[in-house]
């Protein structure tokens, strides 16, 4: 039996800080005591009895003096210029114009001529590199240009301070007397061999540590600031700071073709997220993420070597990892730990398959947050109420803070409310550990990515708000907590057939994204595959542009899956008489305000038998339709909330003809949520707002009950 | 000297109504007596003294005693069916299914598998004839389908109603006594000749007309209605009515290629003027418009060859003849009359380089308007004022009413108000006609249509609302009634050189229509021109979508020039500091709400040095922007407005660097306008609202004085 007043839980700490941390192991039951980054932890707290050392160890930054040995092995990224539009025959492109100096320069090491590429963006075509000259002192190219296009350069630029210290390090105000780290590339020799020296002098050296938190390998997400020291661009999955040509020439050697600049800048868009993946970009993640692997896993077999436990950090120099790809079974790692900022981030960690997850909660112990008259425990609250509900679903194995302990200890409330949050997760991770929860139906969200992109769809910055993305970020959310089966797929499992066990399927992005799937609707057997599967009686979401790509007189081409199609302007001759709602439907019996996020306009249905949900604004908001067996649900949007969730869940019933089932372990208020464990007959009941609620609750065989729960908390029955 | 009481007026009659008529006459100072669709004059009112006899010809409808004897030649249209998705081996598609079966039959005649298509919509691709077959009797195309791919059938039909006088009869619900006017086709050899000996048997038989008012000549526009006897689809611009094979054959033999029923089909989208037009559409109207000038020519020559004058009204069968197109001269017209809903509807007319253009003002006479309990005279002086301000720019020759007379004469406080209209039309027609109005600017609209949709961008059906065109008519609506020269340009203008003369260019529409151009801006010569024109001190106004194309990293291709551009998701990486509003700028500074009419999303400076006007909802919905010595503009939407006119107005004084001359000729409240006539040394104030306006006006040397005008009213001055 678990002590359920101990374990679970890791606390930083630091330097001169031991009674305090004496008492807050105990207060809260930590077993795992870990440094931050700017925080070391003193002997006397690494012998404190009973609990695990975590250390952060940090591969290829933090070692400047090899660093500096090694100038020509530091990490590069392929950037563009400023768009500049010639308006005479030379034009001098200044193209470090606008990042940061201090974390980038101009790598003229490897001869420019070769590797940079100058483009012509009126015409997209390269440059002749004959045709363009560089001033190295002054960091400008000269261009013969064609009056009045648009001209960019792609350079090849060294990164030389690691951006996340960067990023301390300003944010912080950390002055000149701490170094800038500079960042080396293990994909080429010296740095290599040194990684693996370094950590095994660094294991030798630190026989107190049981966990090395690798924070973590090799390759930074991309993050550049600009001239102002302030963060010009950031993308959680950029590879952009994982590029050199050594890797191209290796590159090439693998696959018979080389790749350029372009295929990394991509039009100034780096591969982003959103867009739709290249065979090329995927075909080098994939090599990178072989070469990481690979890599990391000698890093690893030292630490096991040496009888202790491997964890990485999901984050930072992240890049080449990723848990959902092939190759990171192979690291090896006993553990992965994240930051937790609701439900969707909770379930990228805690659905890896590795032996230990852990989540590291919010608020980090900053100062920007604990300071003399805010309350910290609001936002824990808030953060604790909305990754409860994934937790539920998929418990991580351990939860954490981070920073500066001796900062939360001045907040007695705050403290309170995390030794609670201990106390319920360990209840939690008590029963959920031992029994699968519930689930009424099987989902697929489809996009270009699929899989590799599990719970991380729309992600831009981890955790941050993005225009164009909580329309659909909603969607993972509410489903990070909600009583169904969620995979992510992309269009060639589609194509492969889609599986048996899947009940719906949710396509939802912006047009033209690799969300929505932009071209992949152009294949015609895409379209078929997912026709054939609502025909014979499957479930389709489409949400904001699902199957959008202008072609063959349609922009939705699975507009007769989904009853509705958006007007471009080309067929606004066309009379639309389809305008009226249909009452009292299953989907919406829940919903009083529909709160749809950013607006798709347009929208209009193609014929009498959709059910229009909603209509305004000369628009269709939200339809459902039949088809053949299956139905579809199309909705503009769905941003996070309870009422949204609540929509998705009775939309997921509707298509998935399970309209039966929704009673099954439910609970009338919409501010509730129930999760049930049949193996072990218990289920329980949580509160995800600040009220106070009384409710109708139903167990497993429909029986209703009333119940009354307070704000934020959590009740368990025994069935 | 004019008679200042009389004359420049054409009012309808009917039988039964001689001496209201003569009354009417008297009270309006008319001078001209026409019918109507419905309504014929009695000889005794032909016979009045001092007025002209105004009568409606039909070429190609009302004779069905000849066009029973012709059912070969009866008019056609090349239709799509449904969209429908196949679920088996073999499809049966019921094409004529949606479609008014009193108006449209297939056409047999003519044989299908050469003429007609199957698309499988889901590839594109046409399905081989020899995999679908017709059953005639039941109207069904059994197609050979694969399973889940979508399919149409582009099929030829013969119209065998004419869809102007079928809307009337089901309008006015005129029952089964009145025949189905069966509409026939001057493209065949029997048609052609009875259109010529009808029309001279006519005149022969109709000496007491003096004007014969062709309504129109051959060609319906776009007009079909649905199974509920419902319009269906209207487009005034659409050539759908205009085809046969027997045109498609002499189009090979010009063009030496072969056009199918996709040319005219359009993947549904039937080439809506929101199109952007094909070359073969191109080829093909250009064909029609020679072949109709010349054919219309014959019956004007027979006109005058009786002594008559020959007019055309500019709606109903009106297509081919494109009065700013390059045949319209040819037809050798004494006039046009148009209906007018408003100043840019009577700048169409009123710009037509032809002897005298009439414009017939609303309301319509009829039951719709004219009830008990209804004053008519509201819906009249909005149409006047709307009007007005156009008519001050460039006038009508003359003005005119159609419907029952003996309807109108039961509402004397319309008559009053229609009086007092005549009298203040005959007055400016008297000043305006004899000097030009002062221009402060010359304005170019640039789309893909150019000269040809002169005043007629962004119509659907004339004078009807859409909701993805008002956002913009607003410019052309505001345009019609401004101080400006305003021209109409297209693609292949700008490629050949922008004229000298031009002060601004105006590109505006959604992303990939014909009026925002498309594809047009991948042409790098299209992006260099306007970029050296606005580089070299020319001025841009971009209004929604402009220069909108996703391609190389920018969806404005003109975001430079523009200083704006559009987030559609692959770039949301980079953070977007430029968001702080410039106040007290010349261009708002009349504005105080910004009515955009629909929303543009996620535009975003593209610098620092954009001047950002209105900033919301963490978008830019107005900015400015240097450009060289040129000025930019960009606005997310006009939809008219007394206020809108005015940013508009300020706009382009500020792009062309014309600020110092706004307040020449103007008035500072903007519910006033100033038209002057320098020649002449005078000007007038407007007061296009319905309240009294106390304002500071300002004559051509910006000498300032204060005004009181009564709502609606019109204040001449003299210089």
């Amino acid at each position: 039996m678990i002590d359920k007043k101990r374990g679970r839980l890791t606390l930083p700490s630091e330097a001169n800080f031991y009674d305090e941390t004496c008492e807050m192991i105990e207060k809260l039951g930590a077993d795992a005591i870990r440094d931050s980054d700017g925080t070391y932890l003193p002997d006397e707290i690494k012998d404190i009895e009973g609990v695990d050392i975590y250390t952060n160890f940090f591969p290829t930054r933090g070692h400047n003096e090899f660093a500096e040995t090694v100038p020509f092995e530091r990490s590069r990224f392929f950037l563009i210029s400023d768009f500049v539009t010639a308006t005479s025959d030379i034009t001098k492109i200044d193209f470090l114009k606008g990042y940061y100096k201090k974390q980038l320069i101009a790598d003229y090491d490897y001869d420019p001529k070769k590797w940079w590429q100058v483009y012509d963006r009126s015409t997209g075509e390269v440059v002749d590199p004959s045709n363009w000259e560089i001033d190295k002192e002054k960091d400008i190219v000269s261009v013969k240009t064609i009056p009045y296009h648009v001209y960019t350069v792609n350079f090849l630029a060294y990164g030389i301070w690691d951006p996340v210290q960067m990023y301390n390090h300003i944010t912080n105000d950390w002055g000149d007397e701490v170094a800038h780290h500079i960042p080396f590339d293990v994909r080429y020799e010296k740095s290599s061999e040194f990684v693996e020296k370094n950590l095994e002098k660094w294991l030798q050296e630190n026989p107190k540590t049981n966990v090395v938190r690798f924070t973590t390998f090799f390759y930074q997400f991309s993050l550049f600031f600009n001239e102002d020291a302030k963060e010009k661009y950031v993308d959680w999955f950029g590879y952009s700071n994982s590029v050199s040509p050594e890797a191209m020439i290796a590159f090439e050697k693998e696959y018979g073709y080389r790749l350029t600049s372009e295929d990394f800048v991509d039009q100034g868009f780096y591969n982003s997220n959103y867009r739709i993946p290249s065979k090329k970009y995927l075909d080098y993640i994939d090599f990178q993420q072989r070469f990481v692997s690979n890599k990391a896993k000698k890093l690893v077999d030292l630490v096991h070597k040496y009888g202790k436990k491997a964890i990485m950090f999901l984050g930072d120099h992240w890049i080449g990892t990723e848990p959902y790809g092939k190759y990171f079974k192979n690291i090896g790692l006993d553990g992965v730990v994240g930051s937790v900022g609701d439900g969707s981030t909770l379930r990228i960690i805690s659905d890896i398959d590795v032996p230990m997850t852990e989540g590291r909660f919010l608020p980090y112990f900053f100062p920007d947050e604990f300071y003399e008259g805010n309350d910290p425990s609001i936002e824990a609250k808030d953060n604790w109420v909305k990754a409860r509900r994934a937790l539920l679903r998929n418990p991580l194995d351990r939860i954490g803070y981070g920073g500066y302990l001796s900062l939360a200890y001045k907040f007695p409330k705050f403290i309170d409310y995390i030794t609670k949050v201990a106390d319920e997760f360990r209840e939690i991770y008590d029963i959920s550990s031992k029994a699968k929860p519930y689930k009424a139906c099987k989902v697929a969200i489809l996009n270009s990515w699929g899989s590799i992109r599990t719970w991380g769809a729309y992600v831009v910055a981890h955790g941050k708000w993005f225009k164009l993305a909580y329309s659909y970020s909603g969607i993972i959310e509410a489903l990070s907590g909600m009583d169904m089966d969620v995979k992510f797929i992309n269009f060639e499992d589609v194509k492969k057939g889609i599986d048996k066990d899947i009940d719906v399927i949710i396509n939802a992005g912006d047009a033209y994204t690799a969300f929505s799937g932009g071209e992949n609707f152009l294949d015609p057997e895409v379209l078929a595959n997912i026709r054939k599967f609502v025909y014979e009686g499957g479930g389709f979401i489409g949400i904001g542009d699902p199957s959008a790509y202008q072609h063959q007189g349609r922009f939705f081409q699975l507009a007769d899956v989904l009853g509705v199609d958006v007007e471009k302007g080309f067929s606004q001759g066309f009379d639309r008489y389809f305008t009226q709602e249909t009452k009292d439907h299953f989907i919406t019996k829940d919903l009083k305000e529909y709160k749809y996020g950013e607006e798709k306009p347009n929208v209009y249905a193609i014929n009498e038998k959709t059910q229009i949900l909603k209509y305004e604004n000369n628009e269709v908001y939200m339809a459902a339709n039949d088809y053949g067996k299956g139905r579809s649900f199309y909705a503009m949007g769905l941003s996070y909330s309870l009422e949204n969730t609540r929509l998705l869940k009775r939309a997921i019933h509707y298509v998935s003809h399970k309209e039966d089932i929704l009673e099954k372990y439910f609970a009338k208020d919409i501010r509730l949520e129930v999760t049930a464990y049949p193996e072990i007959s218990k289920y329980c009941v949580i509160n995800n707002s600040n009220e106070k609620v009384k409710s109708i609750v139903y167990d497993g065989d429909k029986n209703a009950h009333e119940i009354e729960i307070d704000a934020g908390e959590i009740i368990w029955f025994e069935e």
